[in-house]
Order: structure tokens, then C-alpha cells, then sequence
């Protein structure tokens, strides 16, 4: 098992292309994604548990009710949300794709990102569907990864292969950040794809629990979007055995699915919004996994945190402040805090009470890009971790004018 | 019922002082404020709900447990929380303001606030008690006011006068914001005098029913303190007739004990740290009073929603957001958003959905220092309010380097 380039177009069968055709102003960036698969797939997805939600969730869980699909669509540049008349829009958008694809209007995954509230015309569509359904080809992952994106400033694609009974599999991803970021029982926006034959009900169950401990532990900013969507389509070209029940099998094709959503949560939050710093936190020996994640997240949530990692000052008292505002019953008596980098590893706060530190040695090592912090709870058996970033002033420039 | 000028000492029978004695670096802060009342009271007091408590907080809920005191004694500088020997020095503290006031070391309320995690020393106390104990005067609540602020910008202090039975009753108050404000069943430091006579046990139900929509709506950065606490001390001198169940005089207290909170949940809110714009959102028509409350509030904490109001940007998509992301089963099917200021009020949302404006009204609208959402749901008869501020780059450079 291990990751290998590409994305999307990495499992065999799937043919990808971004294109611009006037979602956004600027025409060098592209707006348009379409990746497809040569045959049938196994489908499952999760969406936002914001009860405002993009139109075009309504119907992809629509067109997913029977558990297949075909392609996935994606404009970036106007989420469809709360404009009027954007269920109708989805519903034409999948039609005008799939008569271009030859295929069924209800085997295609739609989804989009952008402003919310701002009408959503189909013409652009129009334009730019033939336009996608030409440009399709095996090497065009990267151009629907980069057709996704928002405010992020780098493409976000990961593949990875592993072996089921002899046959070699791929799974490819791709996915977007980079604000309105805090996964709430689904994630931002990503598109998977494997040539691994599995059905859809373990498809399902496999994407569902893996995203527990991947995409909903990222918070850039506490923001639940109302258009979060994940996906994964599964062509089965691979040739394994079909995986229609937990077995070793499964389990294989978990782990791979894990490398795959483990790796893109640590570029969603390395691309936050203004991030300067990926804020990384391992919360371990917590009474119930459950705990152990909702710490994490409190933590990489907290605004001082947040703020305190920017300035690279190991102010360690707003670390356990945040764990102690965390909801649920749990023990905070015997906190040990560490904060860790590739300068070296300090503890900060030892049995819930200040540790003696080198304060220079503190700042040398938030000094780095990349900052974990440890929290042992000593108070049970498990562990959790959650991604983010810290805080910076061009969180502020971005979203003080992100309709200018 | 009206405002008056002047804070704690504007009662009967207080006095106040704030002096300078060594926990904060900068010898012009004042940073030791002391509180004494002439005769016994009634005490009520409500705390934070984090999980780690400064030590300050164990030791003014065992003095209080009998709902009597006389003094208040607060530092800032140092939060005296998760420090070594904290609860022993706190109970120190007491006994040497005891002393030297000749009162009972459980008569006392010991707050502190600061930075977290630092060793607290017994020696500015020893140093700061007799100096405030000879400062003590009924001109000294402002230099109180003073003396517990830490990133405020404004002294925040009030007084209400209103009559019970012909007698002339006043309220008085101080508090603190200005980082780490997102009470939780309690508040920010604030500590409130009068004399009106009211017995302990209704003196506590007022202050917590108070609360809920007081200072438990301010949101500054989502942060609940470790050392949050709001006390009430209540003298009688004002000769009135004991307040010892509901009734017209119990109403009259309430009313007025809520023009006190209210107009200090408002400086909170306009004093938070970096704020350049109060928000107040004002939510109506909610299924409950608690849903009501909990999405103004989650409107006031979304990060989204306050860069736009700092940028001055009508992104109503955001409020719309942060409506949804609310726990809670409520209809976001029919909601209408409008933006006021002095300046005039403008309808961005009509039922969910997108309503032509003129930008260039809402941007004159945005540009005042006070801005209020008003957000109707139609979906039952609560309303609530909450009270935050803008996010803006000075509260990246305070936090940032907020031990510097």
C-alpha cells in the first residue's frame, strides 16, 4: 500500500477535465470539473448537516438513492445556494451532462461551491458541459482539481495503491478547502474515485466511518458550510472480487481509503484560509474516542490558539482553556501538554499545572510550518486527531471582501 | 427608572478603590481593585462553566455558600489558574484582606484574571491590600473599573436608580471583556453593588435568570473563560422592605438589575478585542426562547459574519450559514435578514432567499460603528439578543502576542 501521483485519473476506467466557462470573472481560473467513469460505479457519499443547504444536494442524494453512479460535476464560483429556483437548476444541469455523456441523468453526482444567496444561470453550463465532455481524458485529474477550488491557493489531489486477492487497485482523490471550513458529519468538497469493485452498501459504510476521523477533524474557521459533499465512485475495472462484506478485504480497502482522506485533510488544513501554519493536534488517553476527537477539534478551533500558534507563542494556558470549555464530563485534572515541530519536541504543561520551559527553545520550535500539539488526558484509552491552522491577518483581508 | 452617573459606589454604603501593586509590568496600570460595603449582605454570584476553573473561583463559592459577604478583591495581570498552591493562596489572600478590613475571611469574593498557567506570589497582595484598604472611598469605582481590566480599551461602569415601596434603590456595576468572551451559564468579571434589601435566595434567582440574556449573549471570539464570574452584593441600606419572594417589588429589582447587564453586555461587546463595530443580532420569531438565544449567538461568533461586517460586506449567505449550523430542529425554509444602523435598514433576505438591494446603501449602512442583524424566522414567538463585534486584524496583533 502506498501513494502514488495523480488523482482521480489514477484507478483505472476515469477520464477527468476543468474547464473556465464564466461561473468566475477571471478567465484564467478554471470553473467547471467533470470526471467519469467508463462504466457503472458503486456510489456513496455524505453531505453538510447544515440545515441550510446547496440545491445541489437535494438532488445528487436524489440521484444516489440507488446506490450507482457515472460522473461528477462540479462548478466552483456560486454555491446554488438560497437562489431561486436551484433545485430546478441542478436537475437541468444533470440532464444537459448526461445527454452530452450518453448516459442517465440520475447517474450523475452534481455539486457546488461559491457564494451563497446569488442566482445560478444554466448558460454558463451550457457552455461549458460540451466544452468538459471534449476536453475528458485520463491526464485531465489535475485540471478538475484546480476547476474546484475557491480561495485555496494550491491543488489538492492524492493517490493511493494497494492490493486486493493479487489485483492491483487505485483509489484518487481530489478536494477543496480552504474557508467556511468545519466538517460537521460530512466534509468540504471531494470527489474519490477506485477501480475496486466493492458495493455500494460497504461502500458506504466504509466512506462513512473513515470521515470520522479525516475530513470532520478539520476546522479552519468553525464555519459548517451549507455545501459540503463527499464521494466516491467505485468503477470495479480493478478486476478483484466483488467486497459486499466486512472481511480482510475491507479492511484493506479501508486503510487505503484512510491514506487517502488522512493525506487530503492535512492539505485542507495546510491551505486554510490566511494559514501560515498547519496546526496539527494529537489528543490521546481520552475516556471515549468520541471525547478524544471533540477535544482535538476544540482545540484547533480556538480562535486564542489559533492566534497564539501566529505569533508562535506557547501560551499553553488557552490550550487547556479549550479543553476545558469542550462539552461532556471528563477529568481535567492531569493534563500533560506538549508542542512539537521538526525543531524538536517541549512540554509545557505537566498534570494540569505550568512546567518550567526554555522559552527560547519554545519559540524556535513554533517557529516551523508545521506545529503538533500532544495532549495526554490520562484518562482512558483513546486517541484522536484533528487538523487546522492558525490564525493570521489574511484571514481577515480574505473574508473582510470576498464578494469584491 | 432611569441611568445615573457613577458604578459600585453609586449605592449606599459602598466604597471602592483600585491601585497599582506589581502583578502587571506597566506601573501606570492599575491592577489590585477592592470593594467594601459598610454593612453585611446578601451575596449571589454565577460562575464559568469551564471545566478548569481558576483557583479564585473554588475559594469565592465556598465563601459564599452561606449567601452572605462583604467585600470583593480582584486582580488582573495573573489569572491564578492552573498555577501551583493557587486555592491556598487564594484563601491567603482573603485572610490578609480580612484582616485588614476586620471582617470575616468568608465575607470576601477573591477574583482574578490574566494570564493563565503563571505562579501567582502572596507579596504584590500583602503590598496592594493596605494600600486599597486606605484608598477605600465612595470616589473610588472608577479607579476600580480600572483596576480589573486587561486588553479593554474603556472603563466599563453603570448605575440604575429606581424605587421599591418609596424608597430610593440603586444599582451599580463593573466589568471586564475583552478576549476569551463567550460565557457559558455565567460571564466575563463583573461585579455589581446596591442597596436595595433583598434576601439571598432571591437575590441568586434574579442574577441567574439575569444572565441568560445578559451576559451569557456576549460572544467576542468563542472563547469561555476558565475564570468567568459575576457577583452581586446586596447592602439594604436602602431602608426598603425586604425583597423575600416574587412580587411587584421582586419585578421592579429585575427590571432594573437588566438595564445594568444589558448596557454592560453592550460595552462588552463594543470594547472587544480589535473590534473597529459593535453587532448586535436581534433574532424574532423563534420556535424557543433557548433557540432564539443560541442562533443570535451563533451569528455573533461566526468568524464569516464578522470579517464581512469588518469588511463591510452585506454577505447575508453568511448569516444565513451560521442560522443553519445551529443545533437545535428549527425551519430555515422561511427567514428574513435585515441589516440596520444608523444609517437606515435594508432587506438582504426574504424568505431564505436572495432580495435585490443596492449595494451601495448597504455599504453606507455597514460603514457606522454599530450594526444590528435582524433576523425574524417566523417559525414561533421568542426573540433573543446577542452581542459581539467585528473580527479584525488588531485581534490577530493582540493575541498574537499576548504574553510579549
Amino acid at each position: 500500500m502506498k501513494y502514488i501521483d495523480g488523482g482521480v485519473c489514477a484507478p483505472q476506467g476515469f477520464a477527468a477535465a476543468g474547464v473556465h466557462c464564466g461561473f468566475r470573472k477571471n478567465k484564467t481560473k478554471k470553473d467547471l470539473a467533470l470526471i467519469v467513469s467508463q462504466t457503472d460505479c458503486s456510489a456513496a457519499a455524505v453531505y453538510t448537516t447544515n440545515k441550510v443547504k446547496g440545491a445541489p444536494i437535494a438532488v445528487t442524494r436524489s440521484n444516489l438513492a440507488d446506490g450507482h453512479a457515472r460522473a461528477i460535476l462540479c462548478n466552483s464560483g456560486n454555491a446554488n445556494t438560497c437562489a431561486p429556483g436551484g433545485k430546478e437548476l441542478a436537475r437541468n444541469v444533470c440532464a444537459a451532462a448526461a445527454q452530452h455523456l450518453g448516459i442517465k441523468d440520475t447517474d450523475i453526482v452534481v455539486a457546488s461551491t461559491g457564494v451563497i444567496g446569488k442566482a445560478l444561470s444554466l448558460d454558463p453550463f451550457l457552455l461549458g458541459i460540451p466544452q468538459a465532455v471534449n476536453a475528458l481524458s485520463a491526464d485531465g485529474g489535475s485540471a478538475a482539481a484546480e476547476a474546484i477550488l475557491t480561495t485555496d491557493k494550491a491543488v489538492k489531489e492524492v493517490a493511493v495503491s494497494f492490493e486486493l486477492g493479487g489485483k492491483k487497485c487505485v483509489i484518487g482523490a481530489i478536494a477543496k478547502g480552504s474557508g467556511m471550513v468545519h466538517p460537521n458529519m460530512a466534509t468540504v468538497l471531494s470527489f474519490l474515485t477506485t477501480d475496486a469493485a466493492i458495493s455500494p452498501a460497504m461502500l458506504q459504510e466504509a466512506f462513512r466511518a473513515d470521515i470520522e476521523d479525516s475530513y470532520n477533524q478539520i476546522s479552519i474557521d468553525g464555519e459548517t458550510s451549507t455545501n459540503d459533499m463527499a464521494v466516491i465512485l467505485a468503477n470495479g475495472l480493478a478486476g478483484n472480487a466483488l467486497i459486499s462484506e466486512k472481511g480482510p478485504d475491507f479492511d484493506i480497502f479501508c486503510q487505503a481509503l484512510h491514506l487517502v482522506t488522512d493525506f487530503l485533510a492535512r492539505e485542507i488544513a495546510k491551505d486554510g484560509e490566511g494559514a501560515s501554519k498547519t496546526l496539527l493536534c494529537q489528543v490521546s488517553h481520552a475516556a471515549t474516542k468520541e471525547l478524544a476527537r471533540k477535544i482535538s477539534r476544540s482545540i484547533v478551533s480556538s480562535s486564542l490558539v489559533k492566534t497564539a500558534i501566529f505569533g508562535e507563542d506557547a501560551n499553553w494556558g488557552r490550550i487547556l482553556c479549550a479543553i476545558g470549555y469542550t462539552p461532556g464530563d471528563f477529568s481535567v485534572e492531569n493534563v500533560d501538554i506538549q508542542l512539537t515541530s521538526a525543531r524538536g519536541r517541549i512540554t509545557v504543561c505537566k498534570g494540569s499545572h505550568h512546567q518550567d520551559f526554555d522559552e527560547v527553545e519554545a519559540a524556535a520550535i513554533l517557529s516551523e510550518d508545521e506545529i503538533q500539539i500532544l495532549v495526554d488526558l490520562h484518562d482512558g484509552d483513546f486517541d484522536a486527531c484533528a487538523f487546522g491552522c492558525d490564525m493570521t491577518y489574511d484571514y481577515i483581508t480574505i473574508n473582510g471582501a470576498y464578494r469584491k
